[in-house]
This record gives C-alpha cells, structure tokens and sequence, in this order.
C-alpha cells in the first residue's frame, strides 16, 4: 500500500469540517440559551486587531474548499463573505463540505507535482501540490480551525478536544 | 512521483516546529523589553480552565515527537513536563526537533498500515499509522501550536500567519 495525496487532503478537510459544523451547533445552543442576540457571536475577536469568529470560519471554509479545487486542477467556486450569524456560518460550512466531497481520488492523481499559484496582494506564492497542501493549506486550515474554537471556547462555550478532533478512528 | 508518509508528516512537523522557535524568540524579546518575569508568559491562559502556554508547547513537542517515534517504530523519548520559562520551553521544542529530524524516510516505510495504539486513562485509541497521522497527529499538532500562537498574540507580542506558517515554498 502506499499513499495518495487525496489520502491526506480531502478527507482531513471533510472530517474537521464536519466538526467544526458540530462545534457551531453547540455555540448557537450556547447562544440561544444565554440570549445573545445572533449577530454577536460571530463578531468575537482574541483581540482587536485580529479578525472575528465570522472571518475565521470563512477562511477555513476558503482554505479547505481552495486546496481541494487547486489540486483536482479546477477552478476555485466563489463563495461570498456575508455571513453575519452562527447559522450562516453553519450554511457557509456546509456548502463548503458539499464541494470538498465532490472531489473524487483520481482527481489528485499526480496533484503531488501540479504547479500552484496563489495570488496576494503584495506577493505570489508558487508551490508543487505536495508542499501546497503540508507547508500552506494544512497549517492554515488548522490554524483558523482552532481559532474559531479558541474564540468559542473562551466565550463559554463547551468544547473539548474530543470536539475538535470529532471521530478520529 | 507517489508521495510517502513522511513526506506528509516529518518535514511538516520540522518545518512547524521550526516556526514555533522563531516565535518563541519574539515572544522572549517581548517580555524583556515589557521587563516581565519570565516565569509569567508561560502561565498564559486563555480562560481559566484551559492550560497555559507551557503546556500547550509541551503538548504541540510531544504529539510530534510521539507521532515521529510511532510511525517510525521506535520507542517515544521521555520528555519532562519540568518548563517554567520561555528559554527552558525554546530548549524543549530545540530537543524536540533535533529527535523529529533524526528520523529517516526509510523509517516511515509502510508506515501507513502500522498499528498505532494510543492509551489514555479512559480510553484506547487503534489507528493505522495514515489515520493516526492525519485524523489525531497532525490536527493535535496544529492546535496545540495555533493555541501558543493565539495566546503569544493576545498577550502583545507581534506575530503574523507568517510567523506560524514560515518559509512554506
């Protein structure tokens, strides 16, 4: 047996998605039961110069549903940033699962040496898949994951890793 | 080309502990010039019933360390849980890296099929080495390091993503 790079990418994102739709059930239970009006949550900062829960789900969402297109070669779908409640950003989750699970394993065939370019403002990034996916797209999946759950978690949500982690077997 | 698990899991963890290093010596810098006990930044929590910046490193250097020996086959190293300081837990994550970057390709081998059982005071967990690594390994990783990112960051010290993602081309 050996391994494929869809053996690393698509069902990671696809598991800690589902998680994380999880987790944001938890917090609007959380939010409904403390009767905080439906817009604060998401505005949750660790501090004001960092982005909000909103933006922190968002760029997950961005960062799983961008490596899954990029590496299957197709394009990136567009999804716009306007979710302003926990239960927009459960919708957002969701379509972002839906399309990270249309991407099929003989999509990534090869994507371990297809060429990604990604376009920022001050600068361009060029990788071969496999670094793509472990130097860039994992890390900063993860990253906005666990902030999404720092910020709930300091707020009085509970959570636990187990929540984090989801069915991990 | 194919790719191998170690292509998936020790540069990564090089590479994020690495990271993590660069980070720790913004965060020393910091407390100097705010002259705060060195004791104190290791105690950083963000709410009370969460740990503290020690051991989040500590766990982000052990489910490293732990994920290399096991994928590898060889026993864990020990690793006291003894840091107080942001010098001793640089000398951790130091130690941590040099034992992540003795391990060979050739090591990881088949590794994906290995048996990884992880025992834990109310449960044991099976895994084959591929789910190991990427359903426990590498999301505990990257939340224990996003959780000292997070924690360095509120409490004032400048970090950007470039911080936690570094060199990533």
């Amino acid at each position: 047996m050996s391994i494929s790079l869809y053996d690393v990418s698509i069902p990671v994102f696809a598991l800690s998605l589902t998680n994380l739709a999880a987790i944001l059930d938890k917090a609007e239970s959380h939010g409904e039961a403390k009767k905080v009006d439906p817009k604060v949550i998401p505005q949750a900062r660790l501090i004001v110069d960092m982005l909000p829960l909103s933006a922190q789900i968002q760029i997950a969402c961005d960062t799983a549903k961008g490596a899954a297109a990029r590496l299957a070669g197709i394009a990136v779908p567009k999804h716009e940033d306007t979710e302003a409640t926990l239960g927009e950003l459960k919708a957002r989750v969701a379509k972002t699962l839906d399309f990270v699970k249309t991407i099929k394993p003989e999509q990534l065939q090869g994507a371990e040496t297809r060429e990604v370019v990604l376009q920022f403002p001050q600068t361009t990034l060029k990788f071969n898949g496999l670094n793509y996916l472990t130097n860039f797209a994992l890390p900063n999946f993860f990253f906005h994951m666990t902030m999404a759950y720092a910020l709930l978690r300091k707020n009085g949500v509970e959570l636990g890793k187990r929540d984090f982690l989801g069915p991990v077997q």
